[in-house]
């Protein structure tokens, strides 16, 4: 296959993968597609082995990083640690979390830092995983919140390393290309994770006509949903040169997804995800379960602003999933996960390299279908 | 160009343009697409007029009809007249939208009644309006809510016209096919009007996929979104047999939509509109106006079930309609109107033909990009 993005990146199949697991991200780049690993959880140390790893494994094909960086946020500049953050949680937050917990049998967790989270989120961090990421032979490096700071945009145009940002409106698919950005990822509401509202199936030609109206021929993919390839056929029908995915990753043995998260993602329709504030304090969608719900409620209080709601539902959730593992029916019913609704197309395990052959093979036959809608 | 729908509706394009307006359903079938007739906002009589005028137009092209049979509903099975459902509307209610009115300088209208809205949502009508349909060669019969009721599945199996109904669900679509329908169309939500949660892109393989599933070769329509021809090829390429539309329709000149609104719709973009239960007390996807803001306001009255909402909205809404024509800044800012998502791809006024052989264009184009991406 050839598209723009199989161009830019050199790849066979325009399949980009977002996976916070080395092994999805060697894996999919080994099948001829393009694993992008999430760098924001890992500290600098723990990130520069993860991507030695990937180099041995990869054998000098293309890969690549993403790294959060927020445009602004709760402390930020201020130069917090985790306790000073979580000092700022209102007592109505972890009173209202630990009731949850209790409610579900689990003790509660509420004074555990999550200080790793707050790092994540600073520039200072930032800049020591970029100095991580430019060390190896990365192919394209990714902002998934926001117009990147400065530096990154000119650390990788220094670097002659494309710079890609998820957008979910037109508007800022203008205002990251205005700022210097190589490839945009328009991605839908259906999306797992932070989104917008606007669905991938009207968000990537109206941002593909908008950058066009603007003279830009940046390269669009298509992000929310896809998990096959009649999927990413539909996305390059749509005018995008490839597809950006997460979701369909997370049930492949390579992933560290948490296992009884897994089964209830290969059992999930398309609508048991939801879009909620309770887990980072900005939209994102997820599994639905009692915590999403609990969140919902009626008298629930309004998950705080980034990054200080992922300091009281991070630890929750961790200890959540440690005891859905030994079979706590509390925990099993709060266990939740970023997915998007593709989930509904998610429904037996395959290996990464699997998704990645039979997404190809889908693609060719959705190319065929439309072939044929012509010949009659 | 020849999907199953071509092969089923004998159609040229498989292009379906749902709208109340006549014009707008004989300029799409003698363009080569298939118009089809809202018809449930009409008496008998007028229904009659409507579908001779289209007989008069289309020379024998197919088209088909549209009638609104809810599942059930407040008063289905009593026989209520209007005047007795208004009275069942709370006080709050009518206070409300009093009050909404009279902060935008509008007179209040809460003892209006639109009491064709009732009669179109009971059986008594539904069944003279399909009497009505079937004195005339109509190619396809659809029900927009829920499964269509026996007698209208048993009308049009006799009448050997195939019945097609929409759902937002892959359960919704097994109900269906099994309760006897012929053509399902997936509507994902970014639709204008009634919609459920899950996204065109989501919806359409995962209908597919259940419907083969169950041995079922129904075809599938895409709805929710489609107002190009790239997204009517994403269709295809998803599993579906062409795409059902409405919203492209409403900014043609041979809609009958207010001007004022038309110039709203052509201005917007796709974060313009907004899930509501404030119509007609289901959510349906409408334009963002200073009336949704306030159903979704602290303090508003939750909305009436089906169709007592409407009782309270309607007559507001055409009021408001008519003082926006004439200039009036306060009905300007709470028209609104059912649009999708796809309102933000509607940027210029084009005639219904136009649309047709625009879309069947950039449908081509589409397919050219597809083949293009294999070649290299």
């Amino acid at each position: 296959m050839k598209t723009d993005i199989c161009e830019l990146l050199g790849i066979e199949i325009p399949l980009l993968a977002f996976s916070h697991c080395r092994d999805v991200v060697a894996a999919v780049t080994n099948a001829g597609g393009f694993g992008v690993l999430g760098a924001s959880s890992h500290t600098a140390d723990e990130l520069e082995a993860e991507l030695a790893w990937i180099d041995d494994q990869v054998h000098g094909r293309p890969y690549g990083a993403d790294i959060v960086v927020a445009d602004k946020f709760e402390g930020k500049g201020e130069r917090l640690s985790g306790d000073q953050l979580l000092a700022r949680i209102p007592e109505q937050h972890k009173t209202f979390v630990a009731g949850v917990l209790t409610e579900h049998g689990i003790e509660a967790a509420h004074d555990e830092v999550a200080g790793i989270l707050g790092q994540a989120l600073s520039d200072d961090k930032g800049e020591q995983l970029l100095d991580v990421c430019f060390r190896h032979p990365i192919k394209l490096i990714a902002n998934a919140l926001g117009v990147p700071p400065q530096y990154m945009i000119d650390r990788a145009k220094s670097e002659g390393v494309p710079i890609a940002a998820l957008v979910g409106a037109k508007e800022h698919a203008l205002k990251q290309v205005r700022a210097g950005v190589d490839v945009i990822i328009a991605q839908g509401t259906e999306a797992g994770g932070h989104c917008g509202e606007v669905s991938t199936m009207v968000l990537v030609p109206e941002v593909a006509d908008a950058l066009r109206a603007e003279g830009s021929s940046v390269p669009v993919l298509a992000a929310g949903g896809i998990v096959t390839g009649r999927q990413m056929a539909a996305a390059v029908a749509l005018g995008a040169a490839g597809a950006w995915t997460g979701s369909v990753w997370l049930t492949t043995p390579e992933a560290e997804t948490a296992p009884h998260t897994v089964q209830k993602m290969l059992a999930a329709s398309s609508r048991d995800t939801v879009r909620s504030k309770g887990r980072t304090g900005k939209l994102s969608r997820q599994l639905k379960s009692a915590w999403t719900e609990a969140w919902a409620a009626e008298g629930a209080p309004s998950p705080l602003p980034m990054p200080m709601q992922s300091y009281i539902s991070e630890p929750s959730l961790r200890r959540i999933d440690a005891l859905a593992e030994r079979g706590d029916e509390g925990a099993q019913a709060l266990a939740t996960y970023w997915v998007g609704q593709g989930v509904g197309l998610m429904n037996r395990q395959k290996s990464s390299r699997d998704v990645v052959l039979e997404m190809a093979e889908d693609y060719l036959d959705a190319v065929e279908r439309l072939k044929t809608s012509l010949d009659g």
